[in-house]
C-alpha cells in the first residue's frame, strides 16, 4: 500500500478523548442553560441543496463554500449540486419556511453543529468548526433581548467565567446618533464599518477610517467623542441628552433600549451574583454584519482579543425563503474560542480533566475471566466507569498502565481476597491500599472520589446509579 | 427571489425539537453505558482526504462516497480532493496510525457521528445517518468480546428493550465446520455469503444458494443441518461433538468461543436481570462482511426484520495505515433503527415525549417586563425549563399557546398575586389552579412533575439544580 498521510485534512481536527470530554462538558452546560430558558434543540443536515446557500454570504462567502460533486454518470461533469453548511442561520430560515405550520408561534431554538468554510487555515481558524446559536423567532418584544442576555450571562457564569462583560448597543440608536451628527442615511453603513474597527484600530484609527470613507470631519468628531464616552451609571438620561432632538424613529429606538436596560436592571439580583451587572451599555459597539435592525450585543473578556460571541435583533432576514419579514433576535456563542479560553485558564473541573476511567480492575494470573467481569459489573452498577485490564500481565505492569492513564483507583481480587470475600483497592494518587469487603468496594471508591472532588471545591460530575 | 425548495436535500432530515429530544435521550444512555465500560469518546472530521477513503469500500462503495470539489482556481477542474466520512472504521484506523504514541496500549473508543452515503434514498435508508460504534484495539483477550456483549446488553436493557437476543457465533468455528463438511478453504467465503442469507431466504434458499455457488450437495446438507440445529442448554459439549475431529486451528477457535461463553455464563446474574441470559450461541449466524477473524455477534428483536446492530473480532483491518496487524473487536449499534423501533413501540419516557418546557410564565397586561423575568429566573434556578410568553396578549390566548405546546404548567403573577406575594399555578393537564407563595412556586411545580413521572412509572429525567 502506498504511504498516505494519516493526518486529518488541512484545517480540521481529530478530537481525542480528553478533548471530547472538555467539549461535552461545555456543550452540556450550554444545553442545560438554554433549555431552562425555553430554547429547543434543532439539527439540520450537514449539506444543503447548493442553491439554498449560494448568494447568501456575498461573493467572498460563495468562494468559501465547500461544494459536493454530483454523483453517478454526472460525476465527470464536475458540477456540484450540494454544499456543506456554512452557518446555522440560512438553514434556520429554510426550516422556518418549510415547517411554518408545525412550529410554535414563538420558535426559540438552539443549534450546536459544525459548519465548514474553505478559509485558509491559521492558528484558531479551522475549516470545520462548531457554531452554537440561539435564535428567538416571532416576537419583537424587548423581553426577547432581555432573556437572551440573561441566558448568555448564565452560560458564561456556569462555565466559570467571572470577568466577562456583555456589551450592548442598538443599531437604531446608532442611526439616530449618525443622523444627529449630520451623516446622511446612505452613508450610515460606511460609518458603521468604520466604527466596528474601534477595538482593533482605536479612536484615531476610526477617525482616519471615517475620513477615508467620505465622512465629514465634524461628523467624525461627534462620533469619535461619543464612542469614547463613559455614560456613567445613569445611562438613560445621558443617552437621551446625547440624542436630543429625537425624531420618531429615534424615539422608538430609545424606548426599546430603555425597556431592555430597565428590565435588566430591575430584575437583576444582588451584586456579585454574576448576572445582570455584567451587562453594560457600550456606545461604541457597532457589530460588523449589516443585517441587524435593533439591539446588538457582544461578549468581551479582558485578556482575550476579539469576543466570545455576539448577536442582536435582525427582523428582515429569517423570512428570506418566506418572502416576508419575520422578527428574530439571535446570539452566537463562540464555542471554539470559549474552549480555548477555558483551556488556557485551566477552568475545567477535576472530573473532566482527570480521565475517562474511575478504576481499573486487574487481571489476576490464572483466575478465570469471569472473576474480573463480576467485580467490574458490580462497580458499574453503582455508576463507576470501570476498565478491566485484558491481558494476564504482571500486576506491576497493570498498575503502571492505570497510572499512565490517570486512573485514580485500581482493584485487585487475588486468590487470598477471593477467599476472604474482599477486594484490595489502591488509590494511585496517595499510594494507599485498603482492603474492603467486596460488596462495599463501589461505595468506598465513590466516597473517595467525591471527597477528592470536594477537596478541589468542585462537583464530581458523578452520574447517579440506576 | 426565485422560489426554491425549502425541503432538506434528498435522503437527509431536519430534526425538529421533539425528534432531537429522543435522539439525545438515546445517545445519552449509550454514552453513559459505554463510559462505564471504559470506552472513551472519539470524533474525527466530517471529511477525509479523498485518498484515505477511496479503495476502502470496494467498487460499489467508491461510487457511494460524496466527493468535495477542489476550491479556488481549481474549482473549475471538476476534481475532488476531499470526501465525506463513509463509516467510522477507516477514520479510526487512520487515528490509530496517526496517534500511535499517544493512545493507550488498549484503546477503547466509542464514536457517535453521522456518515454519508450516496445511496438511493428509501424508507429507512438515508444519505446522512448516524453510526454508533465501539471498538477495542490492542488485545486478543476473549475478555474484550465478553465486555462488548455485556455493554451492548446493558445499553438495550437501559433503553427498555426486554425481548432482544444477542446472537453469537465464531468465524473460525464456522471455518472448522466448513472444513469438516468437506468444503475447501478457497470456497469458504462463498459458503459464508450463502449462510448469511439464512434470515432472508430460509434453509431451503440457503441450500439452493450453496449449490449455485458450487458447493457439493453433501457438504450443503451438513451445513444446512448444522445451522438449523438447536444446541440446547449445553452448547459446548454439543459443539465439540459436532466439530470432531478438530485440527489445531479448530481447537483454538473452540477454546476461544468456550472462554467467551464460559465467562458470560459464570458472571451472569440471576435470570430476569436482563443481562447475560440474553446472549445466545447461534450456529447459523455468519455476518456478511469478509473481514471478521473470530467471534461475530448480532442483535435481534422479534418483530423487527434485520438487526439492531452487530460486530465481531477483526484482527487484520485496523492496522491498514500502519502496515501491520492490530487486534481489534468492534460492535456497531444501529442507532437509526433503534430510534425507529423505540418510536413504534412508544418506549420513550414521559419526560422525553412531553416537551421542552415545564412552565410558561404569562405576561400580565401592563406589568413591567421585569416581573415575569424575576419569576422565571427563580424557577430556572431550581432547574425548571421556563418560557416567558413574550407578548401582552389576553391570558386565554397565552394559556392556549402553552397547552398547544404540551407545557404542563402556567404561572400567573397578576396585580393581586403581586400584592399578596403569591403566584397562581395552573396545571394544564388537570385544569386545577393553585395559589402558592412566590418563593415556593418552584418546589410546587417540581413536586407535581415528579409525582406525574412516578405515576407513569418513569424517572422524571429532571436535572438537579446548581
Amino acid at each position: 500500500m502506498p504511504t498516505i498521510t494519516t493526518k486529518p485534512p488541512s484545517g480540521t481536527r481529530d478530537f481525542l478523548p480528553a478533548e471530547i470530554r472538555k467539549r461535552q462538558y461545555v456543550m452540556g452546560i450550554i444545553r442545560d442553560v438554554f433549555e431552562r430558558y425555553g430554547y429547543e434543540p434543532l439539527e439540520t443536515p450537514s449539506f444543503e441543496n447548493i442553491e439554498t446557500l449560494l448568494g447568501k454570504y456575498g461573493d467572498e462567502g460563495n468562494k468559501l463554500i465547500f461544494k459536493i460533486l454530483k454523483r453517478g454518470e454526472q460525476e465527470g461533469s464536475g458540477a456540484a449540486d450540494l454544499a456543506l453548511r456554512y452557518d446555522l442561520t440560512v438553514p434556520l430560515a429554510r426550516v422556518v419556511a418549510q415547517y411554518q405550520n408545525e412550529l410554535p408561534r414563538f420558535f426559540k431554538r438552539y443549534q450546536i453543529q459544525p459548519v465548514w468554510r474553505a478559509d485558509r487555515p491559521a492558528k484558531g481558524r479551522f475549516r470545520e468548526f462548531y457554531q452554537c446559536d440561539i435564535d428567538a423567532i416571532g416576537s419583537t418584544s424587548p423581553l426577547v433581548e432581555v432573556e437572551q442576555l440573561a441566558a448568555v450571562g448564565d452560560v458564561l457564569t456556569r462555565l466559570g467565567f467571572d470577568d466577562f462583560v456583555i456589551r450592548l448597543n442598538h443599531r437604531q440608536v446608532l442611526a439616530a446618533l449618525l443622523t444627529r451628527a449630520g451623516i446622511e442615511p446612505r452613508q450610515h453603513a460606511e460609518a458603521l464599518v468604520a466604527l466596528d474597527k474601534l477595538d482593533k484600530i482605536g479612536p484615531k484609527g476610526v477617525r482616519a477610517e471615517l475620513a477615508e470613507r467620505g465622512i465629514d470631519a465634524s461628523a467624525a468628531d461627534v462620533l469619535v467623542n461619543w464612542i469614547g464616552a463613559d455614560p456613567g451609571p445613569d445611562v438613560l438620561p445621558w443617552l437621551r441628552h446625547e440624542l436630543e432632538p429625537l425624531d420618531a424613529a429615534g424615539q422608538a429606538a430609545f424606548e426599546n433600549l430603555a425597556q431592555i436596560l430597565g428590565a435588566l436592571e430591575r430584575s437583576g439580583r444582588e451584586p456579585g451574583s454574576g448576572k445582570m451587572e455584567r451587562i453594560r451599555f457600550e456606545p461604541g459597539l457597532a457589530r460588523g454584519l449589516s443585517y441587524y435592525t435593533g439591539a446588538i450585543m457582544e461578549v468581551a473578556v479582558p485578556d482575550l482579543a476579539g469576543s466570545l460571541g455576539g448577536g442582536g435583533r435582525y427582523d428582515n432576514l429569517i423570512g428570506m425563503f418566506l418572502g416576508r419579514d419575520v422578527p428574530a433576535c439571535g446570539f452566537s456563542l463562540g464555542l471554539e474560542r470559549i474552549l480555548v479560553a477555558m483551556s488556557e485558564r485551566a477552568m475545567f473541573p477535576g472530573a473532566v480533566a482527570r480521565g475517562a476511567v474511575d478504576i481499573v480492575v486487574t487481571a489476576w494470573p490464572d483466575a478465570p475471566l469471569d472473576r474480573a467481569v463480576s467485580l467490574a459489573s458490580a462497580l458499574r452498577d453503582a455508576g463507576l466507569r470501570v476498565e478491566i485490564y485484558p491481558e494476564p500481565d504482571k500486576l506491576g505492569k497493570q498498575f503502571k498502565y492505570a497510572s499512565s492513564r490517570n486512573v485514580p483507583f485500581v482493584a485487585v481480587e487475588g486468590d487470598d481476597e477471593r477467599a476472604a470475600g474482599s477486594v484490595a483497592i489502591k488509590d494511585l494518587r496517595s499510594g494507599e491500599q485498603t482492603s474492603v469487603q467486596r460488596n462495599q468496594a463501589a461505595q468506598f471508591v465513590l466516597q473517595r472520589l467525591s471527597l477528592a472532588a470536594e477537596a478541589h471545591g468542585l462537583r464530581s460530575g458523578r452520574r447517579t446509579p440506576d
